[in-house]
Parts: C-alpha cells; structure tokens; sequence
C-alpha cells in the first residue's frame, strides 16, 4: 500500500458559536488547512467530509457536495465524500481518505470533520446524540448517552475499584489542558472539588464528567508520501490506520467495559505500525466521558485491564507525565463537536510531531496516537503517526 | 489500480413495506448477496453502506455500526463505513468500496443501499429529500425537488423544443420495463394519456413523472479481481469508475440543463474503461424525474445535447432498442429508496451482462453502465462494467 502524510492542518475555535453557520466552519477550517499546506485548489484529487447528523442539527444533508460548493471546489468538480460512523464520523473520514490515496487513485486529498449543535432547530441536542446508539433497544427505552456511559462506569468500579475521584481527575487533567489551547472551548482549570460537587447527570458521571455540546470544524490535507516533501519540509506519516466495529447497544457485549472495536482497530494500526503501546509518546483518546478516557488506555494496551484509574492517581497521562494523554484539552475541555473531534485528534498529534504545540507541547515526541469512537464503541478507528 | 470485481448481489423488493423495517431490508439484501457469493463471513474484509437519511427517516445515525450488528458482522469487529451523498449514496458506496480494494487493505467487500421512506415519523418524506437541496438558497424559500426539476425541464423545452409528450414517454417506457420486473414498486404498464392526464405536481411534471417513496435495500459483493473466479464462473469487472460534484444550488450553474457532475464522472470512468459511450449496450440512469432521463442520456453522451427528448421518440431507449436504458424499470417504476437506488443499479447491469435478467434481458450485452445522480446534479457517480 502506497504511503500517507499530513502535509497541512485546520481548526475552527470549539465551543457555542452562534455568530458562524456551517458552511463558515466548514470554509474556515478547511481554508486554514490548505493555506498551511500550500497548495492550489487545483491540485486536490477529493474531498472526505465527516459529520454525524447534519441533517438532524442543521437540515442539511448531501453534506459533501455542500462543502466543495462552499469551498469552491464544486467548479472544479471534485469528487466529495461525506462519510458518518456517529462520533467516530472524522476518524473513518481521515482512513477513507488515506485508502483512496494508497489505491492510486488520489494523490491529494482533503479532509475535513464538521458538527454545528448549538443554534439547531427541531430537537435537542441529546435527542439527536442519542441516534448513534441503538433505536429499537437503547434510546426507545430512554437510555441516553450519559445513562450508558454510567453504566459502564459503574461496572468499571464494581469489577476494577475505579473510584469517583479518579473519575473526576481525568476532567481536572483536560481542563489544565484545555487552558492552554487558544482553540479549546473551556480554557479554564477546574478542580476536583468543583467536578465533585457538580451536578449528578448519570450516576457517577456529573456535569464536568461529560464533554459539551460544541460546534466547530477541523480539516488536514492528506498527500501521497512520496509526493509530501515537495510541500512541506515536516511531513507527518501516518503509519498504521486501523477501524474495528461493535454491537451498536451495550447489552449485546461479553464485557461493557472493553472496547473491543478499540482493541481491534489498535491491533490492525499497531500491526501496520509496527509499533507496540509502549512506542507512543502522546495520545489523543476518545473522553466523551471521564469513564471513557479510562477505558480508552486500557483498551489501546497503555496500561491492563482495570489499571486506567490507578494510571490517573499515578499521574502518568498528565502534560508532564510518560505517556501525556489528551494535550489538546480532550473532548472534554477542547470540546466535541461530533463530526470534527477525529479530524482534530489528527490535527492536535501533527502540531505536537511538528513541535508547534506551543504551551501544550511534549518535549522528544517522536509517535503520536489518535483514537476516535462512535457511540458507546459500535465504531472505531486508531491513527498512528511519525514525523518523516 | 488493482481491479475490482462483482461475485454476488441481492436485492429486497422495492415499494411500500409497511411489514418491514429498517433492519430486515439491511438483513435481507445483504444475506442473499453473501448467498449469491458464496463466501463466508469470516472471509469480508470491510463493509460499505449508502443511505441518505435514516438519521431522519428512522432516528438512526450509526448506520455502518447497525448493519454490521445487524449482519453479525459486528462480532468479527469488520470495519463498517456509511456514506452519504443524497440520492448518489449507494453509488458513492460502491466506488469507495472498489478505492478500498484498489488500496490493497480489503479484497472481499459487502456494499449495501438502504431506505426506509414509508413508516416514518417526525418529518415527511419529501421534506427529508429536499435537505439533498441547498437549505439556504434554495429549501429555506420553499423549494421541493419536483419544483427544482420541473425548471429543468421547462428550460429544457424553452432552449430545445422537448415536449411533455416526450417526457410522459419516458414514464411509458420505464413503467413497461417495470411490468417485467418482479422487484419493481410498480409492476403495471401506463398509456401516454394517463401520464398527461394525472394530477399536475410541479408543471411539466405530473404524478407519473415522478419517482415515488419508497422502502428497499440492495447489496453487491466486490472482490479484489484476481480472485473473482475463486467465487464465480462469472464475475463481471467495473472496468470505469468516475465520480464529480457541482454546485448545490442550480442558480450557480452555467446552464441547469447539464448536470456537469454527470458530465465529469462519465468523462472519468470512460477514461478509465477505455471505452466511448458508443461502447455502452445497456444503461442504468437516474431517472428520478421523466427530465432527468432526458438529461441523463445527453450528458452521458449517448445523444447530443438537446436531443434526449427526440432519442425517446425514436425509441432508441426501450428494451429492443438500440441502447436499452433503465431496463429494471428505473426509478421511475422500479422505486426509488434513494441509498438504496445506486447499488441496485449496479445489480440491475450485472443480471444483464450475466444474462440473468429474464424478461427483462437484453441480447448481446457486453457492457453496461450505471448513472447516479445526488439532488439536482451536486454529486454523481458513473460505473461503466464488463463480464471478465
């Protein structure tokens, strides 16, 4: 298979931002991306879009074709893609972008993820988040995403003594991030005192134990390698890209409290990789809930099974710790704006790679991780990148 | 490009399925063409899903996650993409599921079509359809896209003197295919008075130039081409795969008579196949409206622009014509569940050119080709095939 880079990235700021539609996120972030790569519309091969529900949140489908409109791109008639896979809809966005480079028939491919759920008309935010779950035996029962991520949490502290504290930590330690991201939306650090006196949303999770509803866009270019230099001096590879699926409902697992599309997409990325969990030096997870994050480095083989907890306590995925997970601020404090949180991984793991992370930055990163879920794991996709 | 072959396909039934839901049409077409394949689900690699809109029509976003679930595939964690392009979905599910096999990641692929458009709450159909439009230029004033299409054939009929005679036969034709065809919404033949005769939608267009609602699923089994004869005596290649965007708003465009996306995606797979539209014996096109056929067969280059209208009067398009098209019925008689609608498309050309399309066969087929258009021509995808 012909090789991947990232030659150029894009964000939007997250958060509630009523004064831009969708088509300006989709315009700003993908005009920032292609800026930073330095190319001409003309040399774009396609177009990737991610997002989850736009024809729920903003009445808009046909989401592809209105984002090369928007961009210009239609009149160069470019092929555009809009693929969802729920909260993973940026992930699968960046591989299906990477697949259609390595099959030849692409050499430069832009992708971008995409939410706008704030200022939406028609139904509540929840209402819609809760179609990545399963109609006919989740959401029809009333299960939201903050009940099933209890459960799952709970389990985890019946099976493994995970504790609310440590829980509440993995919030503490975003927000710290997420106080050094210009782009995030909650720059503020929190402290355990304040998680744990918020209000009960599902037991245990509380209001600061969830991501936010946010809008915002994110966008990379994406080049065949061996064509990469020619527009950057610091390209980044993508060296292992793995998706795995699940049940869609919780019921149906051996064990809600392992991913096993995170384990399976892991293990197809490591492979490709060639690269072991103890070869990451940073890592973006999936922590639409604090129980998620924990979950997340179990399952990506960080730490064992029912360790996430303990690897809070013992400080090892803070800024300064041996494996610094989610530097961006996370889902948690960046926000998550569905569509766009896989894109945004990839774009945070490039800019720590390329050393431009700023007050975010790891020192002697040389692998990054980025790991993005759909609903509570029926999908997942794991990215794995060096610089070249 | 490594090449890509179908070894199986299956199809539901299209029409008004009251009895069944979104799940078992997924279950039904999905399973009969694995049947058709003969392999094992331990032998597939990935699986592809188009649907426009089940976030909407059915409260499900997810959808790759649900199919894969549904299939039993989620228990093997096979990676499952949906993808989306209004009424072009299941075409761009296809060519995505081809670049998949093309990349050298996958070599046996499922692709499913899907909709479920009767049975639905919340929202009706055709003001789900019309979110395929651009809501800010064009839903947002009230637009429909019996409204946006019936400019396009007036306009049609004001720059070349097409006649409503001429599209009431396109319906005429495809109804008499339909007949024929046991999978058909509507199995009945029509006179040319009752299509002048029904009630008036959006002038020229009547009722019965009109595709309907409808609920149906359609599935393919591709193969990485060097491997198709393991499966099949009679594997038949997708020799050209084009795909284009353009403008979402017809206002934008330079003349709304060509779709341009049709224009470049067929320029695109006619390169690839090397091959001419003189080459092409049998011819699935989006006949989503009796104007669109007309267009459609122009912008593929089968007649001249302006002389689509002439082409049906001289029955060059009928089922003993010299170049058959929408032999299954079309949209028009067929049915029209828009994910569903490009992958059965593609089933409908290989029946043909495996001589399997009983009454509805066509002699001395060689090459077939499938059209697919998303909206009024934002997205389009052409897939041009050859028994190997």
């Amino acid at each position: 298979m012909r090789d991947v880079a990232v030659i150029g990235v894009g964000l939007t700021k997250f958060g509630e931002l009523w004064d831009k539609s969708f088509r300006q996120l989709t315009a700003e972030a993908g005009s920032k991306a292609i800026l930073d790569a330095g190319i001409g519309g003309k040399e774009i091969d396609a177009l990737y879009v991610g997002t989850m529900s736009a024809g729920r949140f903003v009445g808009q489908e046909h989401v592809g074709a209105l984002v090369a409109d928007t961009s210009g791109f239609a009149f160069e008639h470019i092929p555009a893609i809009r693929v969802e896979s729920a909260c993973a809809s940026g992930g699968v966005a960046v591989r299906q972008g990477c697949l259609s480079i390595a099959s030849g028939m692409n050499d430069i491919v832009v992708v971008g993820g995409i939410e706008k759920m704030n200022d939406v008309g028609g139904t509540s935010a929840t209402g819609t988040l809760v179609t990545a779950a399963d109609q006919e035996w989740e959401a029809f029962f009333g299960a939201t995403f903050p009940g099933i991520y209890a459960m799952l949490a709970t389990r985890h502290m019946y099976d493994y003594g995970t504790t609310r504290e440590q829980l509440a930590q993995v919030a503490v330690k975003n927000h710290a991030n997420g106080a050094l991201n210009p782009y995030a939306q909650f720059r503020k650090e929190i402290s355990i005192e304040t998680v744990l006196k918020a209000t009960t949303v599902a037991y245990p999770l509380g209001l600061l134990d969830c991501s936010p509803v946010s809008d915002g866009a994110a966008s990379i270019v994406l080049c065949a390698a061996e064509k990469a230099k020619k527009y950057t001096d610091k390209p980044i590879k993508i060296i292992g890209s793995g998706q795995a699926s699940d049940t869609l409902a919780l019921h149906a697992r051996r064990d809600i409290c392992t991913l096993e599309s995170t384990v399976h997409a892991a293990k197809m990325a490591y492979k490709q990789a060639n690269k072991t969990p103890k070869d990451i030096d940073v890592a973006e997870v999936h922590d639409c809930f604090t129980i998620a994050e924990i979950c997340a480095i179990e399952d990506l083989g960080f730490v064992k099974k029912g360790e996430g907890g303990k690897a809070i306590d013992n400080k090892i995925t803070t800024l300064d710790g041996s494996l610094p997970v989610n530097t961006s601020g996370g889902l948690k404090a960046k926000g998550h704006p569905v569509g766009a949180t896989g894109v945004a991984q990839i774009v945070e793991i490039v800019q720590q790679l390329k050393g431009e992370a700023e007050k975010r930055q790891v020192p002697n990163v040389r692998i990054g991780l980025a790991h993005n879920v759909g609903g509570s794991g029926a999908s997942c996709t794991v990215h794995i990148m060096e610089a070249m």
